[in-house]
């Protein structure tokens, strides 16, 4: 869940309303294959774009790969699989330090937590979905429209093996049905150390020029054997050259391009601000946690990347929202809209009230937001137990239900990668959990006050750190064997049970669930019903030369290798692998491991490291794959230039950059670093 | 520093351009008794103001106090002296924990770094300075005003026993020469518990109701013995009723009431974000430093203290800003007065051009922030013995410039408050040194990026930790006589030292200072100007019916004692004893010190404890006394509501509150509690 990964996001200055440049992350239905041949000549085929679709890989913890060998080797980021990592480890064997590597096919080692899904197939709902609410608005629209999706999704015959999700695009202008294979059992096969893979920490990160091998090698398997794949991309260890036309295929999390002004100065006044504190302070508890001990270090290492890459993300976006001339672009954008519509009177009728719909959803939001983010959407995340405590205690709750009527999380189509999650041999480790249930705990207290009575229900007379010592020193639910038994139990074992995390949890679900619904009816219903409208009169006057906002979908996004000015100077586009020994310090987060010092003199150094090119990505974008025209793997993308943070509302083509591993360096560090020769072989057997 | 301490603001909407209803900090040489006389039918004399002004007690350090007997007894809170608290404090002895009480006389302890003021004298010295800098502008009109305002404050006589300030009001439309009795031998008398002293904590700060003892008792020495002051407060043990007209003498920090809206922007826009994320980042690192071991609790609680409140205050402030209507009323504000001066051809022709001048200083502010900000302005406080080290350096070179010539606070007005706190003896503790330069330099990398020439002298190839241990352990700083030597010896001394930390100050002074120059120039310089041509044209318009805002120089507010509806409740006024046994869980910082615990069946329960009152305050104004129209003590401020957080902007008559102990509370506690009979019969005697 971090750098490109989902949920942070990336870009900057706006395209006006259509899509221009190289601006865009498209559908695979909808790629705009004429414009790229006017612009490059070199026009995809729909072989060449189904080759490439069934080639890219979705990691569902919100990360994207790409199939790169016949047996399923999936190439994809270190920072993407640095959860996995992190889990198999313990303080003996640390892989996050050491990396990993499985010389032979049976020392992969099964990562707990990963799914994989390869997009097999599309299908447009909208009719159906759009029937199905029509008249509807607030709880009946919602209501209405889970219910639809549901049925869809469970007709389409989701289970182990393959996975449906009703994708909603245009902010609900379009519902395509993606029906994907589904990989659970995904092993660990290469992972370099952390060092390297993360070069210049967090001072360098979304920057450039930039020497980052930040690469994992997993396989996907079926029935305990590596998967057989038919469409994987070759490898090209020659890499792209410089001007050269490329194509990123991934899975982009989030962007608010489409959103209007209220929304963003919703999430300028409140959301963001709100966030960035709460992030900016947990980094600190994290930082200085780490410096209690080597082994407080190894365990807060990852959950201290992910929150500073997120919290760096999060400023970027801030950043653009506050700069004055480009939230004027967008105030314009949205009057020149506005005023179209205005003047045909058809239009108008149609669409006159969608944005005051908005706004007014705003105020709702903004009247519920703290209690909504604290005890709802934040102590969702808080801490691990707690986190598998509220599944427990709703999935025995939600499973009663038929399909449609449950919360999204528990439909049928869902439950495997919940139940993956649910019983997860990942370690859990008590004191961060005491920090984390603490915190979260504090900032609820903090947030909505001392005597607000969901708070007294919570606290009682205990203090935060009072009240998460002891649920977590009594809970049970360590021990996976306890959790399934209560899954399988269902509502009455979790009313039964005795575990003070699960009756923390249960204390506070009514109070969670209702603001849930209050959010979901007063606030996504409408913004929902009406972004569907605004999309409606996008389409009307663009058609569909535009693309929608990401939604961690698979997308297709093009555009050339080059380098951008900065400062007044010209930023080239390629770094070398020498480069990174010239501005190796010694000292953390600029220290190279030793197997790089060691192979030094056996390196070419003038091999191409990093690179930037053109092409639209955001967070979720992590692990895609950069494929040359010949749909060869040249590249492998793993972050966005520091210009392109405010890209979730906008892309600038001049300073907007992807930044991605070069297939020369992979080449180089595997075979003369790490001595990776079967990994090699397979990808050059390809 | 903390709470109601200076640099920290409170209290909401605003009132148009005079000041209405209670609104107003008055300086005492324009106070409006006319209108109090008329409204409450008492009409404080010049005898009266004169009596109160000399009772009246600054606390250079950032809060306000008051005499309370004829030697020279100073009430203030405990939160204004918890710096000298600690400071006296040892692992094995700590006051913070066990309270303090000076049985006898000898008992009394030196605090290191208290000085006291009282007003004598003010006089009107704008003519002289609008004469020095008239027809100049930019560096020559700072540059101009600078050399004027020394000559000033040195021909008052300025020494160790009389500090003269000359004071800009209304944003310079004014300035006066302020002169004080200076006392730098403070001593410590009385502190209760940090927990009763601090009830409630974080989660209650800015809150009512409340029941918080912060008091602690100083006493001013002169030449070794109790200083003798012939003007005091009468000490009124029944405190103030419900509607009481009643007065706050003291010291309020800083106000932007008078900013214009591009100045309010870059607050809201760059100056506040900035530094919540840092406040609520090292406010995670300062908790998790305290969860380390009893010892680091002790020595971080009183800065994490100031960190939670500054974090509090100026997210108040934020708050306030983000609010739509409140900030479209600043706008609507603005827009008046500019109307009002274009429709006069000769109040356009002398202040047309003053927003715009102040609207490019922003421009220009916004260019400088980050380096300005990291370099020169947060670099100062980033740790004690940088500081040190800083005031060392500049020190040696500054004297030897002539007066007019030099930084602010070395000139010779400024030197005995500043070589007090070079030279004090409270202890500076290498593990929070450590962790505080270490965090100062990973923001200065953060903030300007790993390429900055600056972050790449100062840091060499060190990490931000590497360099932080490397100085502090090789620093002699610590020893007070070596810090004198380096002092007495001047600037050859200082670049003769091998001190690693002088070293780093004098690496880092070039830029510092170039950066500082640039600010004073091309930002504080224009605003001064063009806010002095605002303030001439509001006078022009309104004469001196307002008052000006606050600069940390003594003011009178008057108001009332009164409660206000929130959420659409009342809150009523006074809380009592027996509330804060109501209220107690037993759970830090809700638990009771076991002294309250054992004299409870001493106490009458139903004693007012805290009370709020309509009077117009801000951070500085902590310690305070709430004086009656008979001018009697009545109560202690120590803090204001949350409604008032936003207070640094505008007023709001019907929920900004001041927050104060009783004097009720405070003899009931001394007697029944502390049998601190000494100060009991000390106050009562008056």
């Amino acid at each position: 869940m971090k750098r490109l990964a989902i949920l942070l996001a990336l870009a900057a200055t706006l395209a006006p309303l259509g899509a221009v440049a190289e601006e865009g992350m498209w559908t695979y239905d909808n790629f705009p294959s004429q414009a790229v041949a006017q612009k490059y000549g070199f026009k995809p085929t729909q072989d060449w774009l189904d080759h490439v679709r069934l080639s890219s890989v979705r990691l569902a913890g919100g990360c994207s790969g790409s199939f790169v060998s016949p047996s399923a080797l999936v190439m994809t980021n270190h920072h993407c699989a640095s959860d996995c990592i992190q889990q198999l480890s313990t303080a003996k064997r640390d892989f996050i330090v050491s990396g990993f590597l499985a010389r032979t096919a049976p020392e992969e080692q099964k990562c707990p937590d990963i799914e994989l899904n390869t997009l097999t197939n599309i299908e447009d709902v909208t009719a159906r979905v759009t029937k199905a609410v029509a008249g509807l608005s607030g709880k009946d629209f919602n209501d209405a429209k889970k219910a639809e999706i549901s049925r869809i999704e469970q007709s389409c015959g989701a289970d182990t093996k393959i996975r449906c999700d009703v994708v909603t695009l245009y902010q609900g202008g379009r519902y395509n049905l993606y029906r994907y294979k589904r990989y659970q059992d995904v092993r660990l096969v290469f992972a370099p150390e952390f060092p390297i893979a993360f070069f210049g920490g967090d001072p360098d990160n979304f920057n450039f020029p930039r020497y980052d091998l930040d690469v994992s090698f997993l396989r996907a398997y079926e029935n305990g054997k590596p998967a057989q794949v038919k469409d994987y991309l070759k490898w090209n260890a020659q890499g792209a050259s410089e001007n050269e036309l490329v194509f990123v295929s991934g899975n982009p999390g989030s962007t608010q391009r489409l959103l209007t002004i209220s929304q963003l100065e919703f999430l300028r006044d409140v959301s963001i601000p709100t966030r960035l504190k709460l992030y900016a302070e947990l980094r600190g508890i994290y930082t200085q946690f780490g410096k209690q001990g080597l082994e407080q270090k190894r365990i807060s290492q990852e959950p201290l990347f992910g929150i500073e890459n997120s919290f760096k993300a999060l400023n970027g976006e801030e950043e653009a929202l506050l700069d004055k001339s480009f939230f004027a672009q967008k105030v314009a954008e949205e009057q020149a809209l506005v005023t179209q519509m205005i003047n045909d009177p058809a239009k108008l009728a149609l669409y006159g009230n969608a944005w005051g719909e908005i706004a007014k959803a705003q105020v709702a939001y903004k009247q519920i937001y703290k209690p909504y983010f604290f005890i709802e959407r934040r102590n969702g995340f808080s801490s691990e137990l707690f986190k598998i405590a509220r599944n427990l205690v709703r999935g025995g709750e939600e499973r009663g239900k038929p399909n449609g009527k449950r919360l999204s999380e528990f439909t049928e189509a869902s439950l495997p990668r919940l139940t993956q999650q649910l019983f997860s041999s990942a370690p859990i480790y008590k004191e961060l959990e005491e920090v984390d249930l603490t915190f979260a705990l504090t900032k609820l207290r903090e947030n909505l006050g001392v005597d607000h009575p969901d708070v007294l229900k919570v606290l009682g007379k205990d203090s935060p750190e009072t009240l998460a010592k002891k649920v977590i020193a009594g809970s049970k639910l360590f021990d996976i064997a306890y959790r399934k038994k209560l899954w399988e139990g269902g509502n009455q074992a979790v009313l039964a049970s005795q575990d003070p995390m699960i009756k923390l949890a249960l204390l506070v679900d009514p109070e969670a669930r209702a603001l849930r619904k209050q959010y979901e009816d007063t606030v996504e219903a409408p913004e929902k019903k009406n972004g569907a409208l605004i999309a409606k009169l996008l389409f009307a006057i663009k058609g569909t030369s535009t693309y929608p906002d990401a939604t961690f979908s698979l997308r297709l996004s093009y555009g050339t290798v080059k380098g951008y000015q900065e400062n007044g100077q010209m930023v080239k586009p390629f770094t070398t692998m020498g480069g990174a020994f010239d501005r190796a310090t010694g000292q953390d987060p600029f220290a190279l491991p030793a197997s790089w010092l060691a192979a030094k003199n056996r390196l070419d150094l003038s091999t191409p490291f990093n690179f930037v090119s053109t092409t639209d990505i955001i967070g979720g974008n992590s692990g895609s794959p950069v494929i040359n025209s010949k749909g060869e793997a040249v590249g492998l993308i793993f972050d966005g230039n520091i210009q392109s943070l405010g890209g979730a509302f906008g892309f600038d083509p001049r300073v907007n950059r992807s930044v991605a591993v070069t297939t020369n360096a992979l080449t180089e560090a595997l075979g003369k670093i790490y001595r990776a020769d079967r990994i090699v072989k397979e990808l050059q057997g390809n």
